[in-house]
């Protein structure tokens, strides 16, 4: 393996942290904190450890998808661990391994909270949770790519390890102009949202940390109510938006170069339009009972949808409290999770569309044993390697899944709280049911239980493997080799 | 297709049941049970209405795998639904949907009953109930290959469709000797276990009964008690026996070859036993404050863990009363299953087997990309075809599941209740958590709902595609074909 590459990339991430956190010490700044400082403090140093790697530029620029997957999977570590600094040196949350399973919810964009009550933070740093959800949404490797000069296989590797979904969909031929068009895009959206919070009312402070939320599908509110003590029209907005940024954002590139038509025909985005409409019609014919009036009942059920299936996490309203077929919608929403390329998390629906068209092909197959038929996606035949590696992909997710399960079991917890607080977690969502449910959180679990849930988080977020293969020993051995 | 043939096969059912009932009546007769006559006059009509059509043997004997999966599906429908019409005549079950799911929780060896008190039933009903579990263990085709001369693609589509597991293992090249030796194998055991009990104490109805729950994976109970009621000789017995019949037997056809080496080596028995051993090990470790001393502990865990695994569905202590991770542990060896060929249902431990190695295969391909390693299972390499089936059989088997799980949920039971009953039903194993626990039963659950379970438990003893190929309508539509 070329490890130079692999640190200098590191290195630059960490340049990368230091940059983002300079913002929150600005935030401390404006407010007058000394929780500021700390920020300050913690930047310098890691843009100076960073510059020591950085400053030496490796010779062999050679680059595979191993050490894209050892890149990214360490990258997202590295980031958690010093964007953790932060929470534990102020106080603010007073044990480590809690700082760190916040941070990690924070980038990963699950938005699971270990604390109680979030009023009582520092400004800065309820602006660092945020803002962790808005840089870990569209990936931070994404973002070096758009600004970092590397090699060509070297960009296609790295993509490739950190973007959601079952093939890297690349909006244009290169790699650094895809990234840089998609951050536009990002951006844009994000502002457009923050205009929209604040002319309703809304602060500035409390406009920008929701509207990164939102961006990100993070899920980490700045007032202990969450999205229950906002108004109406704010939770429309958030609703909208958890659903556009749910959206295959190649559906957006297709927008601004004005082909609508191909835009409009995009199959996962219209399959993921008509779940959230499907599901949200059952969950607002199941509570109708709940609310007052019809609109706050449409309101509370798309808002939910639109969170859950989005991976985002923020609630209206109480949805443990509601009958068993809405609670049983949500839970399946968990895994079926946003579409590939956007910023949510989940399975992804263009999974389940490939595996619903397996199922259909294997069905055919019995009928008609001789024909050979090809799986579509997006109107183009979906390679049979990305078909493999679908099937792979949701073995893996089992075998992990049922192994944190019995991982989290050992406290004696109900079911219901194990199998959501998982689901929760590996799908980078957030709240589940019972214990978890939206207005609890994860501070009642034991250590043991946090590092299982921020190895689901990491491995969720990256798509399983790139985190995995870090458990390779062969990983780590080095040896004489001509190439990987 | 061709129907004549599926047609001639499905009379040869209606014989054989006809035949299977003649015992039922034999047993009323002995008790002097007016029920008996029931058996007797079904019987005789069923008898009556095979003979027509098995008068007129087709002069088309062509059979494919879409004939044979349909042959098989239709087989378990119609005998479940003649096999029905004893309980709901006899009065002992008044409304048919509940003798349906009776029968079918039968056949398929399920063992989830409607039932609140087993014990007022006539002797002829229980033993009719057990026997379906010990017909539906083997298999009705692969009984009906032993004696019925077809042709030999016929047999090996017909074998093909209803033998659990990713890949049909024959024993000789032969499929009716395969099938033959299969069922004398089985018949051996299930005497032997007979007489086991017996000589320990419980009556000859007892231990014949509870032999054929046994050697079926049933779950069907004689007493209200169930096997909480039995000596601890019988539980281990029952347990030791349970496991053994969800061995491949494979191994026991190596064993009587003496083939002693190659038995020994069978790698998915060795894991079966395994996964048993552990399991064991971590309920009696967890569990062992419930009972007084460490034999009960042992002894109730492995009968536990016996029961589940190979979904006989069995209970000797309510296992719903035990700590969340006694319960995680069931709930996951409910999905695992016995081994492929063996009477157990589940998704079966070679199927797990091809999936772990699948998955490593996955990380070594990112270590080292030009590697092309084959899958080995027992020693020889998987077939690609296998590899991709099981794939497809997971998919579907959860895409089976979500569905089963949201149309029940309408009912507004517990999520414990829905998912574990549904697990229960698609696994054929009996009994779940909370209210389908093992001192609970069916009968609450609307007839929607059971509607819902008989499909679950059909689709998952038949291995999902053999009852799904018949909501296909080209099957159904008569076309002008030169072959199928």
């Amino acid at each position: 393996m070329n490890y130079s590459v692999v640190t200098y990339i590191l290195g630059w991430i960490m340049e990368l942290e230091a940059g983002f956190m300079l913002l929150a010490a600005g935030v401390g700044a404006l407010y007058r904190e000394k929780e500021g400082l700390v920020y300050l403090i913690v930047a310098l140093c890691t843009a100076a450890a960073g510059a020591i790697i950085v400053h030496k530029k490796p010779k062999d620029m050679n680059f595979y998808l191993k050490e894209g997957f050892v890149t990214v999977a360490l990258s997202w570590i590295i980031m958690s661990a010093i964007g953790a600094l932060p929470f534990f040196i102020t106080g603010d949350i007073p044990h480590y391994i809690d700082a760190l399973f916040e941070t990690v919810s924070g980038f990963t964009t699950t938005g699971a909270s270990i604390l109680p009550a979030v009023e009582p933070l520092a400004k800065c740093n309820l602006f660092w949770r945020s803002f962790s959800h808005w840089i870990g949404g569209m990936g931070v490797i994404v973002f070096l790519l758009a600004v970092l000069p590397l090699a060509g296989g070297t960009n296609m590797n790295l993509m490739k390890a950190e973007s959601p979904g079952p093939a890297v969909g690349k909006l244009v031929p290169k790699v650094k102009k895809t990234a840089s068009i998609t951050y536009r895009i990002y951006i844009a959206m994000t502002l457009l949202e923050v205009i929209l919070l604040a002319a309703g009312g809304m602060s500035i402070f409390g406009a920008v940390c929701n509207s990164m939320g939102t961006a990100g599908t993070g899920g980490f509110a700045i007032t202990n109510a969450g999205f229950a003590g906002e108004s109406a029209y704010a939770q429309w907005v958030v609703g909208v938006f958890m659903i556009l940024f749910g959206v295959n954002f190649n559906v957006y590139y297709l927008l601004t170069i004005k082909r609508f038509r191909e835009a409009a025909k995009h199959e996962e985005a219209r399959t993921y339009l008509i779940i959230i409409l499907v599901s949200t019609a059952i969950i607002v014919w199941n509570v109708r009972d709940m609310f007052s009036t019809l609109g706050e009942t449409i309101r509370h059920a798309f808002f939910q949808v639109g969170s859950v299936i989005t991976t985002t996490g923020f609630a209206s309203t109480d949805f443990n409290g509601w009958p068993e077929t809405s609670r049983t919608i949500l839970v399946m929403l968990m895994f079926c999770g946003a579409c590939a390329g956007s910023t949510g998390g989940g399975i992804k629906v263009s999974r389940f569309i490939i595996l619903i068209k397996t199922f259909f092909k294997e069905i055919t197959s019995y009928l008609h044993p001789r024909s050979v038929k090809k799986i579509n996606l997006e109107g183009k035949p979906v390679e049979h390697e990305t078909v493999r590696a679908t099937n792979v992909y949701i073995v893996t997710f089992v075998v992990i899944f049922a192994t944190s399960l019995f991982l989290v079991s050992f406290e004696n917890k109900d079911l219901i709280t194990n199998f959501t607080a998982v689901a929760a977690t590996i799908n980078n969502i957030g709240p589940g049911l019972s214990m978890v449910g939206p207005v609890e959180n994860f501070a009642h679990f034991t250590y043991f239980s946090k590092l299982v849930f921020i190895f689901d988080m990491l491995v969720g977020r990256l798509e399983l493997f790139p985190i995995l293969l870090l458990f390779c020993p062969s990983i780590w051995i080095r040896k004489k080799e001509k190439r990987a």
